[in-house]
């Protein structure tokens, strides 16, 4: 990851941040390199993952047995950068502001583009992730302690397994959020309604049953935010596909870099189940 | 209550147990006055009150402001014993196994016929109970610990005050019931979805925060029955409004007595929201 400081940090580009149409030209022109986390709010952003075909179709397989840390909203043919589904203009080549390449499981650096590293049987995967469902809590009126605190939630590995499928298969990383107990329940109905961004916890209360000893240490993330008369929930976190990637050291696979995502045309509220 | 032993118990008499027009039948007819707990599985049984119309207009109030302790099924029009909504055939004064009668707020004892009690200025008031919601949990594969023993939900006096209505206050009482983590997320999710028969928890995981200083010792209810690696998930109580009425001292009260329900041709799958 030694090169994330070279890359062009443009932040004062002029285009609309509210469109995810003109985000997405604003990052293809490379106007805009930075995180995406306030970019075309309402709209869906997705987890990026493209790996040769010959992994695809046991990832695929993986994400379906695994639908909480996996959730897929949408698979490419091979060789194609298209995902009609989530924007008619999209080339996943060019329109994430960072991509993080791996050579065999390792990181190998950041880059701003991956026109130069295509080949003709990369798949590509788009995966829903947390920021629709934050979003949505947040339209609710809960409050988020890491948005408050402008930092990332705690995330920790977990004994957890999830359903191996070919090469892939390794423990279930979990993000969590704390609330008071009425907002809590309120967090499980609102994130019940978004199976295709995560969707409910995977658990609550009792961090110790599912393989986390101290729930003040995370393992990644920011720093653990529980907070007095407050419960913890733990969502299934979209760096657990990222962890088993690794793990099956395909010979490339590339990644968004963490919070430079895929901004899409799809809006967070069309993935409401109910 | 003096009263409830005297009251005949028929138990073998010969009718469909699912149906529940066969049960109303049969309870109308005076062979049946037990607890209605396995009468007429799927369909919904209901709490009752009975208040002079001078009281109910505030009762409706109260109903209206506090939902959760008092989801409002069907009310009468004044001095009428139907209730269409529920069921056709219903007469409200012989369709109980046994009702529990109030004058100024104290239990005079409990009888299985209310003919002789009526008064042309009485509405009736039936409200959602927990039995339908329980019975969505238990098809969804949960398993509710107090089914396991036969004995009935702890239940709480807390310090959420409901919000008041004319002569009707007081606080709100909960029932109790614990699952481990995931099943406690599923348990939520499925209540949830029964809004008319208290639908989802008022509160999760600590009770110190809802006035229960010990959630070992319940004030009503069997006992309470939390267990190792369990979560207590505590749900707006059917008593709530049995205890406010007992406040406001009306000359006259009726309801069901504990168990003995008014079983309604509704189903409880009609109740879902979604």
């Amino acid at each position: 990851m030694s090169n994330v400081a070279v890359l062009s940090r443009a932040d004062n580009a002029d285009f609309d941040r509210n469109d995810p149409v003109s985000v997405r030209q604003a990052i293809r022109a490379g106007l805009y390199r930075r995180h995406t986390g306030m970019m075309a709010p309402g709209f869906v952003q997705a987890n990026l993952a493209i790996l040769p075909a010959d992994y695809a179709d046991e990832f695929a397989r993986f994400c379906q047995r695994n639908p909480q840390p996996c959730p897929l909203l949408a698979m490419s043919e091979p060789g194609s950068p298209r995902l009609p589904e989530l924007a008619e203009d999209l080339d996943i080549r060019t329109d994430l502001p960072s991509y993080r390449v791996f050579k065999d499981g390792v990181a190998t650096g950041d880059v701003s583009d991956i026109r130069n590293l295509w080949r003709d049987d990369f798949v590509v995967f788009a995966l829903g992730c947390s920021y629709s469902f934050e979003q949505a809590m947040i339209e609710a009126g809960l409050k988020l302690n890491h948005w408050e605190t402008g930092l990332e939630p705690a995330i920790y590995l977990t004994s957890i397994q999830c359903r191996p499928a070919g090469r892939f298969s390794g423990p279930m990383v979990v993000s969590m959020r704390s609330f008071k107990p009425a907002d809590a329940i309120r967090a499980i109905q609102i994130t019940s309604r978004f199976p295709r961004v995560h969707g409910a916890p995977v658990h609550i209360g009792l961090p110790e049953q599912i393989g986390i000893a101290d729930v003040h240490k995370g393992w990644q993330g920011g720093p653990p935010d529980l907070r007095e008369g407050e419960i913890p929930l733990f969502w299934a976190c979209g760096v657990t596909p990222q962890s088993v990637i690794r793990s099956a050291k395909p010979p490339i696979s590339i990644t968004h870099t963490p919070s430079h995502m895929l901004v899409t045309d799809l809006r967070n509220a069309s993935l409401a189940s109910f």
